[in-house]
């Protein structure tokens, strides 16, 4: 019976006459016998298929190199071998594609940045098996969560006309031919593909606010982009991103949504890659199950962005940016909320509404919004969000504060005036999720095909 | 208790004193008592709150308006009115966002083309509150689906130097400034943000293939762009493709899996989306559900373009695009082989060399390739795979031959170097699928943004 590797973690097959199809991670030969150890991406452990000299295939078999893809037969049985619970008693192996011997995963150990020069080879290596799999496990429990409590998953656009953020960091999109632009020394955006300037989506939230009043709550879950200069190990020029919006839902309500879905992500990881997260917590951050099985229990801590610098103040603390009201809070500064003084995750509300966006709600006092964003120990901000301002005539005059071209955005500010709700939202960036859940610290070694300011390869 | 009006539908809650929030639908007021009925996107049926002038607030819920945003209190009772089990006995309803008497979703019908003009508001009708929420149900399905069968999700590159499908219908993304493009007379692709020229992605398989030798089966959900002026009901620019990427896996294990695979969906469908199935049953394509039900059960047909030719031209149809052996296959055949011939979704098989793409297997016969396309009643062309071309002389050789720029490739064709497999996909667009499943006929209809050539709204 042909199974997948994950099937036999899964089931007790001992016993029962197998076919394995996978690629040749190891081969040790010996005299007389001989152990290809196999991987097929279902499991993140291997399966070892044992043979011996009795086999009439046995030069034929010793001959299996590294790399290869191979299809193996034989009896599933229990290993006498330690740190493995089963094998496979090999009769036959076929070789499906063989491996040239220029292959460049030689069993040694690789730096990261090498790696990243053939990321078409990567996933096959033991990091990466873990991390992209993890990718994947954090999708679904993403979707499950929003599935499982009546959002609906909004496909906001990529192309677009409205920076919804107001920053100005997009990227053009276009079909004229620049050649062309540049010889006739002009731009015709009449000849462009939509007769107008386009870019590609920084948010999709403006747009998801018009779905959350109808379907109550949504969310998008889709490529973003930024056109930021910024080579940092935590920017990428495109990245996926999370963005739920919840009508009839203040910001206390959005900090009690945060706080469960992220221990729901966690705990649905760490229950559906066991063995990813242990080969992590081995080998890429000491103690992160522990760290990540913390927050499950530990209450989040909720303060004001003047009480966190009023904390700041008073720690005595050496900082390089030094900590002041009425402006941002920078990596050093979350680091010491969130591992020196709360030792939790932290929730920092009410910010100066000159460092925020135009769309959060406007506090009493005039001078602070309420935004709201988290920050977790050991990756700093994870969820960046606010209620949104539902009141008409304040969303209007913080956009002409802030320049924002209101003009075009009528059907944004419509959303008040056709049963408008209390409303909050946040995005997440799912690659600082997975720097977060991985330990892995550069967002180049969580995505397939990082793309940054130089780097488009593949 | 505040619910969501889904619960109303799932559990029994008659006799319970409910909170409910929404959105009002419809206010039918008479001299001693009304109905408000209210959705809120959770489920596609509203519920009706009733109310009498024995209520102290009578003369101030007599002025709550179509359009508004309500939070209604009362005890849910059981409906002595037809058509419905519930009803909500209103004690007292709060105001929570009122609506404009200009609300363009007045109580009539609009056209569809009216709707797209505020697509920011046509979530809120009949027709959009059922195509969104079976999008959103659609997409958890296909998720599931691979989920289940240990299939890893791969978000592959959006922006890529490569075109995928050699067709060069690349939408252009850049950082530099067009106008300075313009008055300098040069395009200086060293200045751009990548530092070359970079465009969308039209497809993830050859990033998904690379996936797909390390964890055996994969699959991409994103966005695609195609820079093609084609105003067509079935054509947008930016759409939803799924692609999933197998090894070990010929072009008869693909058209099992494309079988079984729409097969899920449509049964998930059906059962996670009753009402608003039975809606567009109803009023958007009479016998919708058993167009659907029918592909359940029935057989697959599975014939080689070869013998779709000679069908064509023994049928004694008079068709506008003459059938021809080595041509392609027009709507006007498709929809012959589908609803007449066969009666039954159709995979044809082995197409000419020279219309497919260069990435598919050659046929003994050198002139056809392992091509196939999902026919379905109804819908023509859903799913469009092949098994992958995994030798590498043939490789090189049909891209030469189709002038695929293979010296930037050499990572897609060391695939075949390094454990190549017998290996198969295919590419599904989610919005073909969705007319398909919803019998809304325009792709415009079916995305909550569409992009098409000159529109590019919100």
């Amino acid at each position: 019976m042909l199974k997948d590797i994950k099937e036999l973690y899964d089931k007790d097959l001992i016993g029962e006459d197998l076919i394995l199809e996978g690629w040749v991670k190891n081969h040790r030969k010996q005299k007389e016998f001989g152990f290809i150890s196999v991987y097929d991406g279902t499991h993140f452990k291997p399966v070892q298929m044992v043979y011996d000299n009795k086999n009439k295939d046995f030069e034929e078999i010793q001959k299996i190199k590294l790399g290869s893809a191979v299809r193996g037969f034989g009896k599933l049985i229990k290993s006498p071998a330690k740190g493995q619970e089963f094998e496979l008693q090999l009769e036959k192996i076929e070789l499906e594609g063989d491996c040239d011997d220029d292959y460049p995963l030689q069993p040694k150990s690789h730096s990261r940045e090498y790696l990243r020069e053939i990321a078409y080879l990567r996933p096959r290596v033991n990091l990466f098996q873990a991390v992209f799999k993890i990718r994947s496990v954090a999708s679904m429990a993403i979707h499950k969560y929003f599935n499982d409590r009546n959002y609906v998953y909004v496909h906001t656009p990529i192309l677009t006309s409205t920076d919804g953020e107001g920053a100005g960091e997009m990227f053009q999109v276009t079909s004229l031919d620049l050649e062309r632009v540049a010889s006739s020394g002009k731009v015709d955006y009449d000849k462009d593909f939509f007769g107008k300037k386009v870019g590609l989506c920084v948010t999709g939230q403006l747009e998801g606010e018009t779905f959350a009043h109808a379907f109550k709550r949504i969310y998008t879950f889709g490529p973003t982009f930024r056109a930021e200069v910024s080579n940092t190990k935590i920017h990428a020029s495109e990245f996926w991103m999370i963005e739920p919006e919840i009508t009839f839902c203040d910001i206390n309500g959005l900090m009690n949504m945060e706080e469960d879905f992220l221990r729901y992500i966690i705990n649905y990881v760490l229950e559906n890659a066991k063995a990813e997260m242990e080969f992590l917590d081995k080998f890429v951050e000491q103690n992160l199950i522990e760290k990540l099985t913390k927050i499950l229990n530990v209450d989040f801590a909720r303060i004001k962005h003047e009480e966190a610098i009023n904390i700041l103040l008073k720690s005595n603390k050496k900082f390089e940016n030094k900590p002041e009201q009425g402006k941002d809070i920078s990596t050093e500064h979350e680091k010491y909320l969130t591992e020196e003084h709360f030792k939790s995750p932290v929730f920092i509300t009410d910010w100066p509404k000159d460092i925020k966006a135009f769309y959060m709600r406007l506090n009493e006092d005039k001078k602070t919004v309420a935004a709201v964003d988290l920050l977790v120990p050991g990756a700093g901000e994870l969820m960046g969000g606010s209620q949104r301002e539902e009141r008409l005539d304040k969303l209007q005059k913080m956009m002409k504060e802030k320049n924002v071209p209101y003009e075009s955005m009528n059907w944004y500010l419509n959303l008040r005036r056709y049963g408008g709700t209390t409303h909050s939202g946040f995005g997440m960036g799912f690659e600082r999720l997975l720097i977060y859940l991985t330990g892995v610290e550069n967002i180049r070694d969580v995505i397939p095909y990082p793309r940054t300011p130089g780097n488009c390869e593949f």
